[in-house]
């Protein structure tokens, strides 16, 4: 037998549990033997309104220049978000996705002997970049599933260099307000990174969560991480970015690999951040998703967390394994939550209104079956 | 004023100079006024042939997904892969270009208090993974501008983790036999991983260059990485993938991030994979291309480093940055060495039979009026 490559990696490494992604409608296909085609995938907080045509035709202007290297610098995408955000161009982090500006963070800031804050029940990314950096993962228990900011203040210490916040939450769609996000920022000490992670925020209303953009001048401490993957419908692509001090973000593209966002996405990513109709369009067919969720879940006499995000979690009050099992049975994946220690919960991304009526379809027959 | 953000970085960020990579046309023509259309790159190894008709008919066909996440486990390409590599799918890891795969590596083995081998004048994303990653960067002197493997043979002590060939080499052109790689292979301690980076090895003959493939079989501490962004003329899309025994791709995909790679490229890849049409248009232009330079250069008296890529490196004897400087003016991008310790060196990548033509009778009249 030859060397343990594993035992040979860095320890971090070692004890590190890879990401669970929602599973594929190809894959399922495969297994059960359903035709993909009538299947529903309610699993990964995807745009259910499909590609707008702006960007559509956006990839097609893009195509002649396939065999050529993206610009590393991504030079006029930067311009189109420093311009929409009211930030510099040099206060911009291209990403592969906010995924990847998530790593950046850690791999710039975070070692053995240092360690991250995070909420329980948030977004896996954060302990498993964390523990990939040898870093401490510093959960902090959550307060009604949401982030209990106070408690995650007080788990701060000297060897804290990153506190990761998810406003809206993933995956249980918690909030904290405007005032809530004030005090934190107020108290955490100024040598700190504050990770605020607003994948979902184009789904929330002003009146509810603060705009953290809001914070960046007055915070050289504050990142504020976003994504074309969810409102925009770019998930297929991978591009997301940070916003921060100028000085933070020499610091991130130092440990970003030189291309890694793909031409196609930088393209295409201007055409969709443009396109206030496609943003409007998806905004609106997630309310009313939500709204007929709501209204099947209480017909249905169950119980969720509420969400400002475009995912909903239900709370089965018993092992949703089976009824997870059984659903995927029906052609139906949503995404089960034991690892995220929530084994009652399943969480629903909010689909087209067939797709959500076709999975309150299934998941009553499942519940009356079990 | 604010904490010093790039003090409190991990030690290995806050020396690390970013890659430059070459610099994009877009860029030139704002820096100096010129038209894009009339300006000619042959500065980052870019495939002058232009997408394929294969290609370009796989992506219309992958686009009615764009708002869906990538299948992060890359089910259809591992299989493709696998099949043509003669190799299981466990045994393929995908990377968001063979960058990705290599800093993967790093992020896996590389730590403070370990080292990675590798030679003088080889890629610079070596170094910079490795540095990234707070471990020693061990450079070893080259031979004729190419590996000294067994002086990097001697290089390797109890803390090495990784050694990086490159075969042919980035941006020597250089190359090594198979059997100096045997018996390198056949002398590395077996705790030592060999990652031999194959970027170039379509352009190469088999008369000249070991094939990586047939070697994984016997050294369980190979890693071979390849890369669609050259021969297969997908540099914008970002695919690249390392094979290696299961248990190290194993270790290698926990680092990953779980969609590194976007799905047009997971599509696109298959399509060019099986595109053997567009490989040998790709051979025949790069052997036609190279034999124009060379027979350009000789006509001029200048030098040469004999590459088996889809470059050619220029040896002009004294600064080569005042040429560059005036060939950007007269439109021609090509890549400057002075990173790489060649001063007086330039890259230049096989273009076009109109492009060579255009970057001689340019590179002529620079070098009459200097």
């Amino acid at each position: 037998m030859s060397c343990d490559f594993l035992a040979l990696a860095v320890p971090g490494v070692q004890k590190l549990s890879p990401y669970v992604p929602g599973k594929p409608v190809d894959e399922l296909a495969r297994e059960l033997n359903l035709d993909p085609a009538g299947i529903v995938k309610l699993a990964s907080n995807e745009n259910p309104l499909g590609p707008s045509p702006k960007v559509l035709a956006a990839v097609q202007a893009s195509l002649a220049e396939l065999t050529r290297y993206p610009d590393g610098s991504g030079f006029v995408l930067k311009q189109a978000l420093a311009e929409r955000c009211r930030v510099r161009p040099e206060q911009v982090t291209l990403g592969n996705g906010s995924n990847d500006v998530l790593e950046l963070v850690a791999r710039a800031w975070l070692a053995p002997g240092r360690n991250a804050v995070f909420s329980q029940y948030a977004f896996a990314v954060y302990p498993i970049a964390t523990q990939a950096a040898g870093a401490e993962a510093r959960c902090v228990p959550a307060r009604d599933y949401g982030h209990d900011l106070p408690a995650m203040l007080a788990a701060i210490d000297g060897n804290t260099r990153v506190v990761f916040l998810a406003n809206p939450n993933n995956p249980t769609g918690t909030w904290f307000s405007a005032e809530a996000l004030e005090a934190f920022l107020a108290a955490v000490p100024e040598h700190v990174l504050v990770v605020l992670d607003e994948a979902y925020i184009e789904y929330a209303s002003a009146s509810d969560l603060p705009d953290g953009l809001d914070y960046l001048a007055r915070y050289a401490n504050l990142i504020v991480s976003r994504t074309f993957s969810k409102a925009y419908g770019l998930a297929a692509l991978r591009v997301g970015y940070a916003l921060s001090s100028a000085q933070v973000a020499e610091v991130l593209n130092r440990v970003r690999q030189p291309f890694n966002v793909n031409s196609l996405a930088l393209d295409v990513a201007c055409a969709a951040l443009a396109d206030e109709q496609y943003l409007a369009a998806s905004r609106a067919l997630n309310d009313a998703g939500m709204q007929q969720l709501e209204a099947g879940f209480s017909a249905l006499g169950l119980r969720w967390i509420s969400s400002r995000g475009n995912f909903i979690t239900l709370d089965l009050g018993r092992d949703a394994a089976p009824i997870n099992q059984a659903l995927l049975h029906k052609g139906v994946i949503v995404r089960p939550l034991a690892g995220y220690g929530l084994a009652n919960f399943l969480r629903i991304s909010i689909g087209t209104q067939a797709e959500n009526a076709r999975f309150l379809q299934a998941l009553g027959e499942v519940l009356q079956g079990v």
